[in-house]
């Protein structure tokens, strides 16, 4: 199979901006190699809300189904953030879709560039070698319980459920991936208070039999949160629920001295979607400004999701190329920097 | 009132070691500023379910409902966290204190000692400077919701609630803590997704609005894990709910180069309790090697709240003495190091 159809999904913010350079990638690596993708844009987010009053249009969906891998920038208006009684969000478009489509199972790499290691908070002789990899559960947890408010608007309620079910089907992915890299699996869990972590720790450690070659060990949620920042070179997968997830991958970030590269997977039994982990940084959009190379890295997940290994390594390899040259938007290096779409552009000529 | 009636919970692990060196440090404090504190000691969490079957014995419960303040080390086991159908925890008894005293108010400082700036994994120009306290709820939220094992094991469920009430006594705290700090109350939550953040962040922006002079903002959870580190200088106060300040305020331990250093309070409307944020590192129970600062500035705290003011600076005084004069235990220096007791010593020497 050498043609393919990619949903697009630009997004908010800095979304369309950044998509763009991904889909130039692509387009690069196409002509090298010989395959052919198929684009379809579709709407969701804010500007979903603006045009059609709806966060995830039926059509997206129904392109989404269709479609061999989806490419999606990034979610989200401030102008929704500080209207708690806002009864549309565009946060829902997304939550919406990966439920829908059961994406069940986010992946975030988490590695620390050598070029950007100076970028970092953290000192060198910390992060410096750093491979870790976060599976964060995605269709379940307190993301998708049930949720009250009581009718005088006084008490505010969020249910948290999980089964053994979608516990092992994450914990199989994260055990086969440790098996090719460190061999390693730490459950992040609040076994100590949560019911629903009492489970995880339970079923997980039932599951770890069958991987006899992996190590287990668990941490809890506060004490990783730190261990992530001490020493995050002893982790090499990490498996943990939704909301846990959420939180320690944007604190893991910090690592690899810029969010700006970090890219992730979100994967079920029928679809993927790829994205940046940033946001729509609403104060950058439409500037030309904003750091396209967590985009255009997703786009690289995404070709390794396709099985086309040599566009995959092709990207990255552009993108390590820009990072030596310096070749960067103004997050990386603010005294000499260069627009998204020149920096786009570059990634796609050295393809 | 110069007679004083505190319950002393060593607790497990290293909290009787360290507990101790707070004990001295208090007697110090007494001696020279004509102040009695009479201690009753009481057992709590793995110590106590081994001597007595119950995490809190009522007898526990009843002396720190009499007495002027608690003093407590640290709780944990590790033979009771990969046992997830243990019916009784340590942590039950923490829980059920907090819950019992009403304790719902958790008080911890972060700051950046210059003397421990290099332990830090954190760049000495992202940290130095920081001064920063969280305020997270202690009795509400997901700790306290209800929990449910359903009868073939196969599923778990949480729930978290918070009351406007509850959210509002809180939030006073915070704003009048910012009022005579910075002036600036962050709001963490995960608005974007839950129910329950909606309405701390609708009932916080009310009542910010009785405090005209103090700047309030918003940060997602997931976002805030990242700019603790990345910018630490830019908060104030940090107000959050039960679990996000479990999970964030470990994770700010790491700016002020040692967790050893780090003590909290936990106040209601009648009681208070005292204790070093790190937990029971049962590695080094009875090794004399445990950092007892954290425990000795937790008694600081205590003074502090009793309106013992000149003896809560003496300790102060004194902890910054040892730390200027390397009088401290190997995890802030492996090559020249004290055991526990000679720290607590020194301390109370000092004083
Ligand atoms: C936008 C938001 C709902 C989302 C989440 O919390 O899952 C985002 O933070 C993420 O991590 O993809
Ligand atoms: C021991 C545990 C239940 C407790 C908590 O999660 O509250 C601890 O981590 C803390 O922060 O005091």
């Amino acid at each position: 199979k050498t043609k393919f159809n990619i949903t697009v999904i630009p997004g908010d913010g800095i979304g369309p901006e950044v998509t763009k350079q991904a889909q130039k990638a692509l387009e690069a690596v196409g002509d090298v190699y010989g395959y052919t993708f198929l684009y379809k844009e579709a709407l969701m987010g804010a500007c979903a809300i603006d045009e059609t009053g709806n966060p995830l249009p039926d059509e997206t969906l129904e392109l989404c189904k269709e479609s061999d891998a989806i490419l999606f920038g990034a979610i989200g208006d401030p102008k929704y953030d500080n209207d708690p009684s806002a009864k549309v969000r565009p946060e829902q478009g997304l939550l919406k879709l990966r439920k829908e489509l059961g994406l069940f199972c986010n992946i975030r790499p988490v590695k620390a560039y050598d070029t950007l290691i100076k970028n970092s908070p953290l000192k060198e002789e910390i992060i410096s070698g750093t491979d870790t990899v976060i599976y964060r559960e995605l269709t379940g947890g307190i993301y998708f319980g049930i949720k009250e408010l009581s009718d005088d608007g006084k008490q505010a309620f969020d249910g948290c459920s999980y089964s053994v079910e979608e516990i092992e089907r994450m914990a199989h992915l994260a055990f086969k991936a440790a098996r090719s890299r460190k061999k390693k699996v730490t459950l992040v869990d609040k076994a100590n208070v949560l019911e629903t972590s009492r489970l995880w720790r339970k079923t997980v450690t039932e599951l770890a039999k069958e991987y006899p070659d992996v190590e287990l060990d668990f941490l809890f949620v506060d004490n990783a949160a730190m261990q992530l920042i001490l020493n995050p070179k002893q982790f090499d997968v990490i498996l943990t629920g939704n909301l846990f997830g959420d939180i320690i991958s944007d604190e893991a970030s910090v690592i690899g001295g810029s969010i700006g590269l970090l890219a992730s997977a979100s994967v079920g039994s029928e679809n993927a979607l790829f994205e940046p982990i940033h946001g729509s940084f609403p104060q950058a959009k439409g500037k030309d400004i904003a750091n396209p190379l967590a985009s255009v890295l997703s786009a690289a997940m995404l070709l390794d999701h396709l099985g086309l290994q040599d566009g995959a390594r092709a990207i990255e390899a552009a993108v390590q190329k820009s990072l030596e040259l310096g070749i960067t938007t103004e997050d990386i290096n603010s005294e000499r920097s260069f627009s998204t779409s020149k920096v786009g552009d570059f990634i796609s000529d050295y393809i």
